[in-house]
C-alpha cells in the first residue's frame, strides 16, 4: 500500500462535488481530515475538491488530489475551460472524467484520456453500465469507476443493490484491459459497503455525499478505511 | 450479397446530410438513383435521408433506409426528439449513431444501441480514432464506421491518407467483437477509394458529399459499386 | 378569427411531443381530431407533430402545422440536423423554438429566429420566466409562450398556480415588443384553464399531455375551444 | 474613475482564456502587469484568469478579478461545476457569462444573472449581434460586451470592421435598459482600437489575445490605457 501523493490500492476516492459543505475553506477542511485518516490507517485516499479550490488543497495536503473535470482542449482560446496543462501546473495528479453529473462525448473522452496520459497525469473514468464500462476499459484509463447514476446520493450501496453490475464491470475490464483498476460508486456510505465492494472484486470506491455531508466526516472515513483494510487483507 | 431492404456486404452507405441537394424532393431523387444502382449491380446500398424526409423515402424505395440520428429517450415528453419507436413506425431499418457532426455522450450511445437492438433495428456507429473504434466495438453495434473528422468532405480518402487508421480499426474490432461490420469513411469519392477501403479489410464505406453534391450522382455511384464488387471478389 | 393554414387568435397550440400516443399513425389521428374541432368551433388550432411524422401530417390536414424544433444551421454538412429550408420544403409553416425540453443557446435562438423570418416561416419561442420572456420578446418571435417548466405535465395550470408569471410576461412583452403574441403553457388541462389564460391577457395556450394522453382527446379539445371562445368574446 | 477592487469606467476587461501564456504562474504575471498599469494610469482594468488560477490571482492583486464562466446550479451534487457561491468564497467579484467560446442556454443565462445578483456579484454578459445584445440587455446584466465571434482573435477590431454593430448595440441597450454598461470586443489590439470603441459609445473593451499573447503585454496595455483615457476625456 502506498500513501502520500502516489495513489495506491485499496483506494477511497472522495469526490467533493460543489456542496456548501465542500466549497471554499470547507474544501481544505475535508481534505485535511482525509489526509489524517490516510496517515492513520495507511490506506490510500484521494480527494477531488471543487475546481476553484483545487490549487489551495494541493498546496496544503500530502495526499493525491484530482480535478473533478477536465476539457478535451489544448491550451488556447477556450474561455472558461479546464485544460490538462493547468491541472498539472497547479499540482494535481489527475482528473475524474465523465462523471454522471458531467457526461462527455465519446470522442472527447478519447481525447482527454490521451491528453492526460501525454502530460503524465492519471485518469479516473466513470461509467454507468457494464456495457459502457467495457467501452471505457477499451480506452485504457488508469482507473475506472462504475456508478449506476440512479443510486448516486441515495445511500443504497451499489455493492448491495446491484452487485451484478459491479461483478460484471470487474469481469468486463479484466477481459478488455486487465491493467485498469476498477472502483465502484453510488450509495457507498459505510465501511461495510466498502468491504463489500472490494469483496466483489473492485480495488476501492468512489463516493461523495456520505463523506461531504456527514455530521462527522472523520468518523465516516475511519469506518470506511477499516472496511477497506479488512476486506483487502482477506483478499490477499 | 443481399439487396432490397436487407443490408448486405460490401455495403455502400450514403449519408445524405441536409444539403440543399438532399432535402425535400431531392432526398427522393437521390434515393431512387441509389435504388437503381443497387439493383443494376447487385450491391448493397443504404441511404440515410434528412430526418424530415425519412418516411417519404422509406415509402418510395426498396433499399434499406436509416435515420441520420436518434436520441436516447423512450417515447414521452421529449419535444423535438427522435425516438427509436418512431424510426420503426415510419419504416426505417436502423440509425446512424454518433456521427462526427452529431457527437453523443458515451452514456447515451450505450442507451441508444440498447434501444435500437431491443426494437429490432440496426445501428451504424461512427468513431474517429482507433481508440474510440475499440470503445465503440465494445458496445456491440451492428456496423462501425471509422471516420477521421479532419478528412470528411475533403475528397482526400481516408483509405489512402490514413490507411493505418483503417487497418488499426479493423484489427481492433476483430479483437474486441468480431461480429461487428467495419466500414470506413471520410474523403471517399471514387470507385478506387471504395476498392482500396475493402482491400484494407473493411466491408464497405460511408460517404456523403461525393454522392450528394456530384453533378452526376448516378455515374459516381456506379463507379463506386464497380469498385466495391471488384475488390470484394478478390477478397474471396 | 382565421382558420385553416393561417394562424389566428385565440390560438390553441398542441405540441404532440413524442409519446407513444403521438408517434407514427397516432400523429395523424391526433391532427385530424384537431382539424375537426378547429372547423367545428372556428377557433385556430395549431399542431406540432413529431419531426419524423411532420410531412405526413402536413399532407393530410388543413390546419397550421409546426415543427417541434429546428437547428440554427444553413443547409449543409450537418448530419441529423433539422434545417429551416426542409421544414419549408415539407410544407410546415413554422417551428417551436427553445421548448423547455429542448433548450437552446441564446446565440442560436437569435440565428434561428432570423432564419425562420428570412424563409417566411413563423416562430413560437418558449421562455420560462418573466426575465427570459422579456429577453425573448427582444428577439421578435411571432409568438412567445411562457411556460414555467416545473408545472409542465402536472395538470396544475400556470394560469392558476402562477398568474403573476403570465401577467408579468404579457406586460413585459407589451413593453418590449407589442407585436409579439403571447401564449402561456404548463399544466393547461381544461377549457377553464384556457379561459383563465386569456383573461390574464394571453392570446391562447400551448399544451401537450392533456390532449395527447387524454382518453378522449376530442372531448378535451372541444372543452378548450369553448373556453377559448367564451373568454375571447368577453375581451372584445 | 475608480480603481482597485471596485470596477469603474472606462473599463479594460482582460479575458486570459487558457493559453499557455496565461495558465499557472503566468496568470499571476499577467494580472500583476494589469495591476501596475491600472495604478499608473488610474484606469479601471479587470482580469479574468483561468478558473484553476482564480483564487491565486485574487489573493495577489488589488484590481477586480472575474471568473471566466459560472454554471447555473446552486451548490450541490454537480461534479465539475463552478458555482456562484464558490466564486464569492475565493474572493472574485463577478463572472463573464456566455462568452462566444462558452455559449449558454437562454434559460441558464437567466438563472446565472439572478444568482450572481443575489450573491452580490457582478455579471459581464457577452452577446454576438445587435439582436442578442437587445435580448441580453433585457436580462439586466451589469455589463454587456458585444463581440462578433468571427472577429475574435483576428486583430481586425470590431470598432473599425463593424462599427454599426457597436453603435447598434449601444443604442439597443440604452432603449431597453440604460443602466447596463456596454463594452465591445473582438479584434481589439491597440490604444487606437480602444479609443475608437469609446467614441462609438461604449464604456470600454473586452479583449484577450492581444494582451495575453503579446511579446510585451505591459506596452500593449499602456497603449490601451492611454487610448481609453484620451477618448474618455473627449466624451465628457
Amino acid at each position: 500500500m502506498v500513501m502520500s501523493e502516489k495513489l495506491g490500492y485499496p483506494l477511497i476516492a472522495l469526490n467533493f462535488k460543489v456542496y456548501l459543505e465542500s466549497i471554499g475553506e470547507n474544501a481544505l477542511r475535508l481534505a485535511k481530515i482525509a489526509e489524517d485518516v490516510a496517515r492513520e490507517y495507511g490506506v490510500s485516499i484521494m480527494v477531488a475538491p471543487p475546481l476553484l479550490d483545487l490549487e489551495k488543497v494541493v498546496k496544503e495536503v500530502d495526499i493525491p488530489v484530482f480535478a473533478q473535470h477536465v476539457d478535451p482542449y489544448s491550451p488556447g482560446g477556450h474561455t472558461g475551460a479546464i485544460v490538462v496543462e493547468d491541472i498539472k501546473a497547479v499540482g494535481a495528479v489527475g482528473s475524474i472524467v465523465n462523471h454522471s453529473e458531467r457526461r462527455l462525448l465519446l470522442a472527447d473522452i478519447g481525447k482527454i484520456l490521451k491528453r492526460l496520459r501525454e502530460n503524465g497525469l492519471l485518469s479516473l473514468l466513470c461509467a454507468d453500465t457494464v456495457e459502457t464500462t467495457r467501452a471505457g476499459a477499451a480506452l485504457a484509463p488508469d482507473i475506472l469507476a462504475v456508478e449506476p447514476p440512479e443510486l448516486i446520493g441515495t445511500g443504497i450501496p451499489v455493492s448491495k443493490a446491484k452487485p451484478e453490475i459491479v461483478v460484471g464491470a470487474v469481469e468486463a475490464v479484466k477481459k478488455i484491459n486487465p491493467e485498469v483498476h476498477v472502483l465502484c460508486g453510488a450509495g457507498i456510505s459505510t465501511g461495510e459497503d466498502v468491504a463489500k465492494a472490494i469483496e466483489l472484486g473492485t480495488e476501492g470506491v468512489l463516493l461523495s455525499s456520505a463523506y461531504v455531508k456527514a455530521k462527522d466526516p472523520r468518523k465516516v472515513l475511519k469506518d470506511m478505511a477499516e472496511g477497506a483494510l479488512r476486506s483487502w487483507e482477506k483478499k490477499d
